[in-house]
């Protein structure tokens, strides 16, 4: 992977990066055609098979080896008082993945992931981005190289998630700039923020917006993102130039993945969303993104669990696209 | 389990199976709360651990053993030319079960449930309910027995679907009876009927409407159900008798189980439904039943194949709730 000396130039990767195969989606699609069910009948299962044979570039794809990043970073923006939780919470949490106690080191167990999780200078906390940029371009940059090397080249298939105490904050900022629309309209309970809290984040967030405005897509992520985000950007980018499918996680996955959307929408074209989050934000964002997420299941936890639980649905789509027995293997009749 | 000898005696058994437990459910939400998340963050996956935790009656519920049992039969309405394949394909399914090369198969496969087909005289089609009862109540008997019987007691959790060319009439002909409406309203193309094929399927239900209108909940099972509808009826009793919990798959599973719904709603207190299908009457069965389902996946195969798929769901909601640590355990500071 080519490391990232610019942020002007990420735009125009999409030039460059892979496109889906569109020869290997149309032989997949046949195959679905031919097996022992009606045409259709299994619905989304059939759209992901195919989705995941036209990136892998085969009509048979594989997930042989899943992986799974999750992210972590501080953020300066704390000091607003926008988290019910002390920041200290993050370096706890990334100990707790670590020591595999955690939701999503459960979910990568039971779906077959290999989990790697990635702390990003917690100690130094991006600045507080109502008063400054959080991050420096060379910050930004850095941490987009951490998340692009990150990446195994021999994954089929990348999951991403994050933590950082603050981030539903990060993210509803990040939103508003990219897409417009007030910080109240994005902006939710995250962790468990009360009404006084939600109202510091949507103040919070306002400052952020009238201090940042009229920027890029990538110099907004440096300006209200962190490291977290930069590191989930460089990593999609790395994936689809290996041609690795990404299932992205909730509001907060999401909202990063959405500057590279912003700087060029077909940079995500790779991407999946793994769920719908129950934070009011990720309805909003996936509606922006035209995303439709893989599972609803009123979850709102961040580290990647959603992905990781679709990750699950990904495999049984794949048994059934690879391990079926067409009309003629199996001798039933067409209607 | 006990040998059903009348369909009357069905209904007084609400009051005589197990129940929840709720001291069991009680302690598994005061772990959901306790693990390293904020409570409720995890969703549907939380409530489904405390769902199966009541009715396995232990706060740490495990899935050692997923039995999946798909019941077949034939049915004289096909006389109606209310399927588009030929009658002969529910056996050529069956043999392509066995020989493992179904969607059931894979999904069983890939979520670990031991699947078991039982094909249930297919050489005897139940009689044309146009023109007569499908099943005398002997008959009805034997395959709720049948069915009852095919439960392993050594089963966490039962998974049921079903096999039978013309069987989208039976379930839609059982719907209308049991919960009113037009035939009209609960028909859909099934296997996929066209326009005129679904004439005739809303004309045959008619006349069966007409000729087996007001009869108890299980005596319009035999009117108008079937053998794989008799057989999924006794399994998910018997499942209720070893409190095992239970996954209905879409229309035709669902519509069989709601002969029970309308004896006793009370009789699938321990059911879940894996999906809601893209048949159309799949959506007002749900709502009638009060059944909120695990998946929406636009899928519409049967066999057990949306149930087995949400297996995996719940293998991952107890995954996370036995593996994930305590906050004190993690040594993670709470809000």
């Amino acid at each position: 992977m080519t490391m990232f000396k610019s942020l002007d130039d990420i735009p125009a990767l999409a030039e460059t990066l892979p496109q889906t195969d569109m020869g290997a989606r149309s032989a997949a699609l046949d195959r679905q055609n031919s097996l022992t069910k009606p045409p259709g009948a299994l619905g989304r299962l059939e759209e992901l098979a195919i989705f995941l044979a036209g990136w892998r570039g085969t009509d048979r794809p594989q997930i042989n080896h899943a992986q799974a990043l999750v992210f972590a970073g501080n953020h300066g923006i704390c000091a607003q008082g926008v988290n019910p939780f002390p920041q200290a919470v993050t370096a706890q949490m990334v100990a707790n993945f670590q020591a595999g106690g955690a939701a999503i080191n459960q979910l990568c167990a039971i779906n077959g992931a290999a989990l790697e999780v990635i702390a990003l200078d917690l100690d130094a906390p991006t600045e507080d981005f109502t008063t400054a940029p959080a991050m420096s371009e060379a910050q930004t940059l850095d941490a987009l190289n951490t998340g692009a090397q990150a990446v195994d080249p021999q994954a089929d298939i990348l999951i991403l998630g994050e933590m950082g105490i603050g981030n539903s904050t990060i993210a509803a900022a990040l939103s508003a700039a990219l897409f417009g629309g007030s910080a109240a309209e994005w902006v939710g309970p995250g962790t468990g923020s009360d009404a006084a809290g939600i109202a510091r984040k949507i103040a919070a967030i306002e400052t952020g917006l009238r201090r940042h405005a009229g920027q890029s897509a990538m110099h907004t992520l440096a300006a209200l993102g962190g490291r977290e985000q930069a590191a989930i950007c460089g990593a999609v980018l790395a994936a689809r130039a290996q041609r690795i499918p990404v299932i992205l996680d909730g509001f907060i996955c999401t909202a990063a993945a959405a500057c590279l959307h912003a700087a060029d929408p077909r940079l995500l074209a790779h991407c999946l969303v793994g769920h719908a989050s129950t934070e009011p934000g990720h309805r909003r964002l996936l509606a922006a993104l035209g995303q439709k997420p893989v599972l609803e299941f009123d979850m709102r936890l961040g580290e990647g669990s959603g992905a990781a639980l679709a990750l699950g649905i990904l495999r049984a789509a794949l048994a059934c696209h690879n391990g079926m027995a067409t009309f003629a293997e199996a001798g039933v009749s067409e209607a």
